[in-house]
């Protein structure tokens, strides 16, 4: 494979999972995931190729836009930046970069980089009760 | 100019920078920016070249080492993520992502991306005095 059919590929598999997780569509995100995977963020570290989607459709059901500030391709990494909107009632504007892993056209880590102390206020405000619903962000 | 060639100078002005940042040399990291500018991390958003190093000697007294995770460079813009480890002290680990933008070769606009959470419980255990410590991360 050249490397330009690589970043292509790196590009395609992670475009895919970016827009099914924020369709809510679980199996087409974990179709792209290697055998041997792990995520970590602020709220999550995860082995599983879904657990970290776990709850999605509790953040699918606050957010209201997903804004792809950047997107760069490697060969067998990639990153995107994006904001998450949620709505009026949450009111954050979620400023968040990922970065991928890739083995033979599958992702093998994510990394979810944010800042959580927004969402740490609010479940501090709501009480244990709400602690679900922040950890899929 | 090639796009090989702009994705070169992309990398060689943002590595001049980084590196100039975590070295303390404050004149060097400037001379990477643009004359019209923009920075914003969870502490900080200025547009001043360098307001948003002020009090980078603070933070260089408590960081014991930055790891650079990926980067990855596009003809006009740029994304690094790394990982800044502090001293026992302190006991962060930073997972650090920042997106660049550029312009004729100078850095035009910062987004640092990281979870303020761990330094905003060191500040309000430590009170009002610490304020000025975190900001410049």
């Amino acid at each position: 494979m050249t490397t330009t059919s690589a970043v292509t590929a790196t590009r395609r598999t992670v475009r895919a999972y970016h827009e099914a997780r924020f369709r809510g569509d679980v199996a087409t995100a974990a179709a792209q995931i290697g055998g041997s995977f792990s995520f970590r963020s602020p709220f999550i570290a995860s082995t599983s190729p879904t657990g970290h989607l776990d709850g999605l459709d509790g953040l699918l059901g606050i957010v209201t836009g997903v804004e792809l500030i950047s997107e760069l391709y490697g060969e067998a990494e990639a990153i995107l930046v994006y904001d998450v909107h949620t709505a009026p009632a949450v009111g954050i504007t979620q400023h968040t970069a990922e970065h991928f892993r890739l083995h033979d056209g599958r992702i093998t880590s994510i990394a979810l980089i944010f800042d959580s102390a927004p969402w740490q206020a609010i479940m501090s405000a709501a009480g244990p009760a709400r602690d679900e619903a922040a950890p899929a962000v």
